[in-house]
């Protein structure tokens, strides 16, 4: 009874005398955690300190989202994600351009569902597509936005990877160019990085750096901050404003909710198997933890303005945490939003849920409040 | 195998085609929660649909967290919780009062250690502390900041409402005025309301609205919604802005994280039981859905600038996201901040933890952005 009321106060009240009373309970004194440490001995490695088990449990599909949200939430993660991880090159081309075929198959009606029309180009060298809406608005005439696709570094080559940018350039009017970086398994790092620098060069010789921004969700937010690490190496002036989606700033697993999320996230599911096999075929024998690779671990001062986006259900939600956190310590400006209920990478999937047209609005107003005219 | 394809492709690039594919998994139709659903039949309720089983899983303390916060988080949660609820006035008053013993006893320290002073007062014909640190800088001399305390509308009678003040008042430099609002079981729904909305009254009479921040957790964070709910009603300016730390934004047990984090969080761990019955001390039968007592049902219209805290392991994560995106649809300027593997209102357990520092820096930043002078 006693020890029910300090915990009860130290909730309520948390000072640190009431910390020292329950500090006994800490790391590996858990019951319940040293029974399973026993039990798991033989077959498993032992339990880190001060982990614990968290017990199975019923999640309902919130209905505090919209009913297209709710039909995404419902979707059960596929315990099949794991399987059949393609091992040669050519069963990773072949997986790729199969996934491909079917993101193209759906492009056409997006792009005249928002009125936004894709051209192939090359920009610096490097293969990339202008994606225009109908109408341009005038505060925007003299702005561009770098667009970097995301598909865990390997997936959505060639006008796969437009998607985001049709959907960004039509909602909120601004000229994008999406850049078809070179991907595993013909090219792994730093292919990919060597052409989002190229690009965004070359965009400067036109464009007032303040004037660009950059966009882009998952591989692609992890890809928009290490190409401002690169161009700070190489002493290249900051876009005007970012928006990481979910970015993949840790390509091991890192973080508190690459735990807790572990299976609740219905879209990556767990960093374990197949996504930590991308992360490696990506980083071709380099360093998981070089900044250029993680970019969680470079130095953040002076990037610029920053959005940062995630859902409650995210596997990812520690990366876009940490990486806020590390901004604001940086002392720059960046904001966090949260979407309810999703999992990694929901608030674009479905163009007629309205959370979609609400992350899209979030992202323009904030490219249009930050960027130069 | 093309089923496998399919969910990849749909992860990656997410095209509604892509959805209406894996749409037959949806709602009722996974395995697992189906024959959970049956087995459970005879002693449960029916499963929701859409629900689904999350195995048990092991989830250890995260390294990307200060050692004090990693020894805050290393503690299981208290599975006595919801054991020996108070059932009668007495023994409410009794519980409040030895947990209101227990927090006063460490503020002595931790005024002194911030060089804060605490004098009660009468302000509006409401109870209230003078939370005074040593120096207030220049530009806060015609600033005011209102704090409404936490503890599930039950706890912190008195001075032990004072300790979030302090620190914000040492940290941030400060004048800070903490309402010391009536509670139940004597004063259930609506005395603690009345009590902030008079004190708040009265400070418009000395101060410009614009220059009067108000801020507070949990409870406090919810108190801080309705008043501005009943400020509009009565027609009174708004503050200059709102710092609702993990706001019980909804009394019942409604938002994703509720059930996500359940067990999860070390600090609330279930809206059930205990928690379920502090809310019910307090509606003392009002419909628990009122918005003068759940806010998120509310008209956030004109409500001014917000920066709203919550944790990635918090009950109440999604209390705070719904109130973050109720604020962005109403047009408010509110920002959102998250803190890596922290439940509920843990980021001002312990004033030696680098992120209690950062938490009341950040709350001080805003409030100098936001507030007149």
């Amino acid at each position: 009874m006693l020890r029910l009321e300090h915990r009860r106060f130290v909730l309520f009240a948390g000072i640190a005398a009431g910390l020292a009373l329950v500090g006994n309970k800490m790391r590996g004194e858990d019951p319940v955690s040293s029974a399973n440490a026993q039990s798991q001995q033989a077959a498993a490695p032992p339990v880190p300190a001060g982990a614990r088990e968290v017990p199975s449990r019923m999640i309902p599909v919130p209905d505090t989202v919209s009913p297209e949200m709710q039909a995404i939430i419902a979707q059960p993660p596929d315990l099949d994600w794991n399987r059949n991880v393609p091992k040669t090159p050519d069963e990773w081309k072949a997986e790729v351009q199969e996934a491909a075929h079917g993101v193209m198959a759906g492009l056409p009606k997006l792009r005249e569902a928002l009125g936004v029309t894709v051209q192939p180009t090359t920009i610096g060298g490097v293969k990339a597509f202008l994606v225009t809406p109908k109408v341009v608005p005038s505060r925007n005439r003299n702005r561009v936005l770098l667009h970097l696709h995301g598909g865990v570094r390997v997936y959505n080559p060639g006008e796969a990877g437009t998607r985001e940018a049709i959907l960004l350039a039509g909602f909120g009017g601004f000229k994008v160019i999406s850049v078809d970086y070179r991907m595993p398994p013909d090219f792994p790092y730093p292919a990919a990085l060597d052409d989002a620098v190229a690009v965004y060069r070359d965009l400067l010789k036109t464009n007032k750096a303040k004037n660009v921004g950059i966009f882009g969700t998952s591989a692609g937010g992890s890809l928009i901050l290490t190409t401002l690490l690169r161009a700070k190496m190489e002493h290249l002036p900051m876009p005007g404003a970012i928006a990481p989606g979910t970015p993949t700033a840790d390509l091991t697993k890192t973080g508190d909710t690459l735990f807790t999320n572990e299976m609740v996230d219905n879209s990556l599911v767990t960093q374990d198997g197949f996504i930590r096999a991308t992360a490696l075929l990506y980083a071709n024998g380099h360093d998981l933890k070089d900044p250029l690779i993680s970019p969680v671990y470079g130095d953040m001062h002076g990037f610029p303005p920053a959005i940062l986006t995630s859902g409650t259900r995210d596997l990812y939600l520690s990366n876009t945490v940490r990486v806020h956190r590390k901004l604001r310590a940086a002392g720059v400006e960046a904001v966090l939003q949260l979407w309810e209920g999703q999992s990694h990478a929901q608030y674009n999937r479905d163009i007629k849920a309205p959370e979609t047209r609400e992350y899209n609005d979030e992202i323009a107003r904030f490219f249009d409040l930050q960027l130069g005219r």
